[in-house]
């Protein structure tokens, strides 16, 4: 088959241009809820690949209260939400930038609060029409692999360009693979009042988002996000033949830890949905960034588990009882 | 009334002296469960006071297969296990030592595998005849405030020695003062199936130990942690008349998203748990590092709360179907 050549994103190479005359020491990965789980990710190859470079994972409204002393000229702050409009993200650029951070906001609307507040500007895709290299986590990719080239001559940053240019073909093959499985499980789990998400390393921030977003805030179906590691440290004591967990199986390096985690429930729960990595068709995707790249098609098919649930539950993904509907 | 005045553990001291020969640029808090969840606080004090250090927790696995590219000669590795067995705690011992980095192991026991895979012990005490500052949390934040100003001068050291040697004494008065309320929260709550947490900042680790060591572990009673500023991006349309909160407020800097959250909840909740650290009796405690502090009151009030708890349930707080029970 033929594979994509596609170039990195124009805003994106605006930044890492920037970046090449700049001592960067600290990242900062800072959104709320959905956007904010996209940086787990993003987190987990900044731990793997950069020698010299921290990184940290907070929520908006935390990172400015928490006001993190590290914040200042050799930070960079990596912001994103889909409308620009969420406040405290919004807020925490302009607190950013007037600490002399560079800050990039990555935002569905080019004119949005976030857009203007912040340094640097990624529009990204959404929806059925986007292109896998062109959504929140195929943008943030290039950037985080972008930067760990410019700051540490990192020699990954063109792999996962190329990846990333194949990765709409792989959603496609996957949503098919799938198709089925989402209709099952909506029909089988369409009742449960509750119902676990667990994950470790680079695919913890999509069980995160699924937990956060799909269950509790578009089904009202109580949640959690239990860390695979953690597991066996308290929260395995909830599992019986009762209760539903979707177990997330990666390919990065912490693999082991979702596997054990998947052994045990099997002997001790019945109600246990599995998406392996493994299973996926990763053709096109470079063989050592696979393990990045796994949990973005992960989640694009949670996504197709998430619709299905709606359906067969007669409750949009659209539907809120508080979300931009009452004061908060 | 009298001030305890107490030297600082003598074991911390050996660390802190020979961390003064050594070129230390990122600290990593490594351990499981309920002894992941205390180093949170002492995270939360790095990013507010460390001007060149760097932080990260992981749990103990997550931190071994993560394989972090910063962990070696400039790194230090804080780890913990009550018992010193934990067996991922133990192993990441090993493994940070054998990447030449400098590995502290707390535990009880002196004997212990962590004590013998660790380069530096700290023998911490437990239980109801422990003094505060003698505890994990008490000494964790001894070895923190005191990297802290061996590594960057940072002057809090001794304020937080005599803070901590006060600390037994606001443990007792806030045991006394909570204890109705104990009472009552246990015959409120013994019968809900699930029941959230939600706190910030240095606050946080307390709820995420409450949500999944006493309620989900101890008491198979579904639960989640969440973040007070994530709360408003997702988690807050589960609440309901019928959905149980306990609340906790803090007095470091992210209050604010803990007040917030809480007057959303009044508004659309009524089974709402609240713990205001502004009602304890910190008399001893530095008005500096109360903030600090808050959290290790907060989680042993909490303490009397699980006992209630398991109490009215007739569900003591040392019983298991899988842990310590069958192989993992």
């Amino acid at each position: 088959m033929v594979h994509s050549q596609k170039a990195m994103n124009s805003q994106v190479g605006k930044v890492l241009d920037h970046l090449k005359g700049r001592s960067i020491t600290h990242i900062f990965f800072v959104a709320c809820g959905g956007s904010s789980a996209v940086m787990y990710p993003n987190k987990y190859i900044m731990d793997r690949e950069a020698k010299f470079v921290s990184s940290d994972v907070y929520s908006s409204n935390e990172f400015i209260h928490r006001n993190p002393k590290k914040l200042g000229e050799n930070a960079l702050v990596v912001l994103c939400s889909m409308s620009g409009t969420t406040p405290e993200t919004v807020k925490a650029a302009t607190f950013a930038r007037s600490k002399g951070a560079v800050t990039v906001g990555f935002t569905n609307e080019e004119g949005s609060p976030l857009a203007q507040e912040s340094e640097f500007v990624v529009k990204y895709e959404w929806g059925d029409q986007a292109n896998a290299i062109d959504t929140n986590l195929g943008t943030l990719y290039q950037l985080t692999m972008g930067v760990l080239n410019v700051l540490e001559g990192n020699n990954k940053y063109e792999k996962m360009l190329s990846s990333l240019a194949n990765l709409q073909r792989v959603f496609e093959i996957a949503a098919k693979q799938y198709e089925a499985s989402a209709q099952q499980f909506a029909q089988d789990y369409k009742d449960e009042k509750v119902i676990y998400t667990m994950a470790s390393g680079a695919n913890y921030g999509i069980a995160y988002s699924f937990a956060i977003c799909i269950l509790m805030e578009m089904q009202w179906i109580h949640s959690n996000a239990i860390h695979s590691g953690e597991y066996f440290h308290g929260p395995f004591e909830i599992i019986d033949k009762n209760t539903p967990f979707i177990i997330l199986l990666g390919l990065d390096e912490t693999r082991p830890l979702d596997e054990r985690a998947l052994d045990f429930s099997k002997k001790y729960g019945e109600k246990l949905v599995v998406l392996d990595a493994k299973d996926l068709d990763l053709d096109g995707i470079d063989s050592e960034l696979q393990g990045y790249v796994a949990p973005l098609v992960l989640n694009y098919v949670l996504r197709k588990y998430a619709e299905r649930l709606a359906d067969a539950r007669n409750h949009p993904l659209s539907k809120r009882r508080y979300m931009w509907k009452v004061e908060y």
